[in-house]
Order: structure tokens, then C-alpha cells, then sequence
């Protein structure tokens, strides 16, 4: 696992499908349910006719920390959910990386959020370590 | 519109249904598909049985800009799709915000990533105007 300005990412040793099922059941112990999925490459395919590696963004949701952070700020859903994602390498292995809830959070510049914040994050970070 | 730290909101004068169908069909006009559609006070409720107003995030994403900063960045899909909300105010009017793609990219701190993110802001900007 590597930490970059805005995530964690991880080269896993898994195929695609197995990492997209992997990281999916990860998020779900540490209490983050998937509620969105966006298929990159059908997409660009079919928008633009262009081809593009295998690519999915997950969009990752923790109720109770949303809720949190809704609370303190009502504009924060512009900032959710937190996305993971997996893109296959040109080995046919798949590189799995997670936003920052910090990163993502230091635009608001509200301090007052960066206890909810510190808590998605350890989640996360968590989260990527178990995919090692 | 008033400019956020990380967006542009506009209080509107029309109902939460209306707001929903105004702004998917402006980001329509400047490029921007609705990917993904998270009902967040039927989440809320679903998952941790609390009462919330009527709050809508939606996913939008214009492919020839995606495409351009994926090429640039492969893990740049963390930072999309670019969102919209739309939210009931207790006057029965909505609210509409749309993030602002310069300090979501930001984050990266990516500066030749600035071009393709002002592309966007310009976009993202003239779909606010649009709805006041």
C-alpha cells in the first residue's frame, strides 16, 4: 500500500473481478455499503467510443459518519460518497485505491470536521491495509 | 449563486422535484450525464432509521473531460464523478450546489491538470448562473 496526496493505493496480485468483489467486502466490515458503481470503460465506450482499460469507481458510503458530516454542514454531499476504486494493470493484475476522507474533507476548510474526518479516514486507511 | 469554498449554490425559487429535473437538464446542455443518483433521505432512513429532508446527490460526468484527466492521472477517477445536490429547504423551495472541479482537482496537486479542471469550471459555473 502506498499513501498519495488524495488516497491509498494498493497493487494487489487479484484480477479484476476478484479485487472489485475483495475491496467490496472490505468496505462492508468497516460499515461502508456500496451505493453507486460506474463502469469507466462501458462508459467511455459508449459516450465517446473510446477504448479504456477495465475501470469501476464505487462510490462507498458509512451511514452514520454521512449523517455526521451532514449535520455539522449541509453542502458536504458534494463531497460524497467516498469512492474506491479498481482499474486492471497491463499484467492482469488490478490496483485497488480509496479517497483520503481527509483529503477530500480539507476543502471545506472546516476544522470542526476533521474529527468525523480522522475517524472515516481510519476506516479507510484500514480498509487498504487489509487488501495487502 | 453564491461561490463556496468548494462549489456554487443557488437558492431557488422552485420545488425539490423541479430543481432535480432543472439541473439534470442544464448539466445536460453543457456536456454532463447523470452517472449515479443517491437518494440520501432514503438512505438515511433505510440504513439507520433517520428522518432527513429531501436531499438528492447526483453524478455527473461530461466523458471527453473525464477521459482527458484519466489519461493525464489513472487514479483521478477518486475525485469523480463531479456532483450535484439538490436539497429541500424548509420553505418548500431547493437548493441547488454543483462542487467545484478546480478544488476537487486541487487535492491532486496536479498543476497540469489545471487546464482540463478550468475546462470544467467553466462549465460547472455556467450550469449555476443558468438555474438562478
Amino acid at each position: 500500500m502506498h499513501k498519495t496526496r488524495y488516497g491509498y493505493s494498493v497493487k494487489t496480485k487479484l484480477s479484476y473481478d476478484d479485487a472489485v468483489a475483495r475491496v467490496t467486502d472490505e468496505l462492508k466490515k468497516a460499515g461502508f455499503g456500496i451505493l453507486t458503481e460506474i463502469d469507466v470503460k462501458a462508459t467511455l465506450k459508449k459516450k465517446i467510443d473510446l477504448d479504456f482499460r477495465r475501470y469501476v469507481i464505487l462510490g462507498a458510503c458509512n451511514p452514520h459518519l454521512a449523517s455526521q458530516m451532514l449535520a455539522e454542514e449541509i453542502e458536504v454531499g458534494l463531497l460524497l460518497p467516498c469512492n474506491a476504486i479498481v482499474y486492471e494493470n497491463d499484467d492482469h493484475t488490478a490496483t485497488v485505491s480509496l479517497l483520503s476522507p481527509r483529503a477530500m474533507l480539507s476543502v471545506t476548510g472546516r476544522d470542526d470536521l476533521i474529527q468525523t474526518a480522522d475517524d472515516a479516514e481510519a476506516l479507510i486507511s484500514g480498509v487498504a491495509a487489509a487488501l495487502e
